[in-house]
């Protein structure tokens, strides 16, 4: 339990209807209590029962500062674990400003990020990576990524990888009985079991941390480059795409439009496009250290997407295919032809004979009259080969279950080479031992000050 | 009672920890019960208590959307005085944006700004001017816009007016009364009562119309134009007066600053600095376009702070002061001789001497070193000529509050009128009817679709 009462703010910031207030901790009703003043009489914080909601004024100094209704969540029943009471004030900044202010005078410690979550987590709520998925749920703005942080925050993970630790688990405590008779020979664990449950665990480990890739990339965006000439309409395409997210996500893209590529939410799923430089043979120094990066960010792309104005094939294309190709091995390249608005129906099927032996996949569209971009929509879901999220598959999504996950694999292989090798039990149970320390640490069963400062640093304030 | 069910999103717009999501009306419940699964099976909204807070899943297809706490207004106990369910979910946007959409699919309708506002008055839980509060409370950005914006919504200035009302109306009564008996030539209601009612009334409505000078300066932030040569250090001024504010109602500066003048937060009171055009001689035609700008805003001013570099004090100034005088007149002009550090203290007297005839209110400051800017704050807090907000005195801040006190005087001038001319029972009662209207027309007891429509159209959305 801790000893300190936080709170904070806990909605958006900003002026709003409503603002929330969380206090969280051993003094959050004794506190409250004193600037509280229920505006029926026969109610108070003390009698409250948990989960009742009570109408009346925030005071201070005989000086009313807001009518409000104050919520009480008692102990175990909270989010966090302790008492906490949630005051819902009007969302004026100077208001909830002035709320904290006192709150603060009177004993509160503003909440650090993330330590509402933390102390949930501290206090044996949910698990580490629940409340880790917590943070990407508020960070979550498409259907994808938050259908993953919802599974994740319900336990889907944490219960995916303690069903491996038991299993692990068993094994080990066997193992270290053989420790205790050493000089007897015994085998408590049969080597054939433990071989094959080790080989489970290693596919097990291995089709988590492949699903890392697609997770990562489903979090922050597929990314997908956009490569070709400049007059050939990428440009146009991406704010076709744009306008008619923009009026979903707007509030998302403010913000991150200077700052990173746009991203596009197609079908629930957000798709990072990446603007690159026209690519054209030249001398030109600086244009050749544009072009340069142009090839970098097709390498850091899980799609490419060439774009090429349908009008002015020339033997150009047979330049850039070359320089295009090689760059987007193991990735999905798809030749889109623009413009197709301009040139028969019979030039479009040329077009396609002529490119089919570079991408399998061609489409021909119109950016600027919107025309066949359902099509190119369609396509690109197809391609970006999600997990199915409906089947509740588990995708990693964060590096440090991701670093935790590819160092407990190591040591599974280790036990692997030496069930071979006829290893003893103590370097086996040693093996096993790391194994599932590194298992632990995803759902923080072993844990440190130091990484868990770490992962709730990056949370919001307030949650 | 409204036939339609509303909602929104009543906390501030963007992500946060958490955010609220309001439903009222008469499907309030049957709505949220559609898509909310209590954790506790025991548990459901439709037999929860009014004032219960509920913890479970809001679902949709058989897909969790989030898990939230659902808090049950039951009727004439909510501040819409209907059903009212509060959501209060993961402050994602696409979580917000995605309950929304969902509870639109089942029926709800996106609520118009002040729409619960609205529908609270509607349904009498609170009368016009206490509704308008709520705009203002919410908008409150100091302590003292934020006194005024709250002592209006707990009723303060509706007791005020209703007082005002119901004297009036007892008078009118008791004149229509003589209509019935008009040719018997009774006087039921004494006239030199009403006269003194009329007396009192005309004077009340007086200082209440006064107020608004004041009160919508407080509201805004009360104007101080600062005017002298450009190099006399009006920026550093402004700069040292805002940097200490900004900590405090920094989220308000960034988004009025580059609309607007900028705004400083003086022991509770919002001062709105007014920067000018640098004053000087000079034939150039732009520049005497800015110095005339510099004239028409010290025009706007309640107080005209007069920046003079102490080091510079030349024949100029009293060209200068024939500029700013005239127009300064019925205004606080105070003399702020800056760069003090850089005189002796002897010809800080002779300054004081010199400008006695132009300003009673004369400070020295060095605004580099922040020197007496305490006493600055001080003065300026002296002289803005501030309500005893603790008195309770009731500040007229609405215009359209102006408006109908105004018109209700105007009334009351022609009762006046009317007695001192022997005018008949019939002539008074219309005049006298008429203040009464425009005084229900702030509390709303009169009132139009239109006008509600203007009042709430100007409100944030969710409230």
């Amino acid at each position: 339990m801790n000893e300190e009462t936080i709170c904070a703010i806990s909605t958006a910031p900003g002026m709003g209807a409503i603002a929330v207030i969380r206090v969280s901790g051993p003094e959050a009703f004794s506190i409250t209590d004193k600037i509280f003043k229920p505006a029926a009489t026969d109610k108070s914080i003390a009698t409250a029962e948990s989960h009742t909601a009570l109408f009346g004024n925030i005071h201070r100094d005989e000086r009313i500062i807001d009518e409000v209704v104050v919520t009480i969540f008692r102990g175990t029943h909270s989010f966090t674990g302790e008492d906490t009471v949630e005051i819902s004030c009007h969302g004026s900044i100077y208001i909830q400003q002035t709320i904290v202010k006192i709150l603060m005078k009177l004993g509160c410690r503003m909440a650090e990020p993330g330590e509402f979550s933390r102390r949930a987590f501290m206090n044996g709520k949910m698990d580490l990576s629940q409340a880790e998925a917590i943070a990407d749920l508020i960070a979550s703005t498409s259907s994808a990524n938050h259908k993953l942080a919802l599974q994740q925050m319900r336990g889907g993970f944490s219960r995916e990888l303690n069903k491996l630790r038991s299993d692990l688990l068993h094994f080990v405590t066997m193992i270290e009985l053989e420790l205790d008779f050493s000089e007897e020979e015994v085998e408590f664990a049969n080597r054939k079991d433990l071989k094959d449950l080790s080989e489970k665990l290693e596919k097990h480990l291995h089709r988590l941390m492949d699903s890392f890739h697609l997770g990562n990339a489903l979090k922050n965006g597929i990314p997908v480059a956009i490569v070709g000439e400049t007059n050939a309409g990428k440009s146009t395409l991406l704010n076709q795409l744009l306008n008619e997210d923009r009026a979903i996500v707007s509030n998302i893209h403010g913000t991150t439009r200077d700052v990173i590529e746009d991203t596009v939410n197609i079908g629930g799923v957000t798709f990072r496009f990446i603007d690159t430089a026209g690519l054209r043979k030249t001398q030109d120094e600086i244009e050749l250290m544009g072009i340069e990066r142009t090839y970098q960010k097709i390498e850091q792309a899980h799609i490419v997407l060439w774009i090429i104005d349908s009008t002015q094939v020339t033997e150009h294309i047979e330049w850039m295919a070359g320089k295009i190709i090689p760059r987007a091995e193991g990735k999905t390249l798809m030749v889109v032809f623009n413009k197709s608005d301009k040139i028969t129906k019979e030039e479009q099927v040329v077009l396609d004979v002529l490119f089919k032996n570079y991408s399998k996949s061609r489409i021909h569209i119109s950016a600027k009259r919107g025309e066949n971009l359902d099509l190119l929509r369609a396509k690109l879901l197809e391609v970006a080969g999600l997990p199915d999220l409906e089947r509740q598959d588990v995708v990693v999504t964060n590096l440090r279950h991701f670093e935790a996950l590819s160092l407990a694999h190591e040591a599974i292989l280790r036990v692997q080479d030496g069930l071979r090798n006829n290893q003893s039990s103590e370097f086996l149970s040693q093996d096993i031992r790391e194994c599932l320390h590194h298992l632990g640490q995803i759902t923080g069963l072993i844990t440190s000050d130091e990484v868990l400062r770490n992962i709730f640093r990056n949370f919001c304030i307030g949650k």
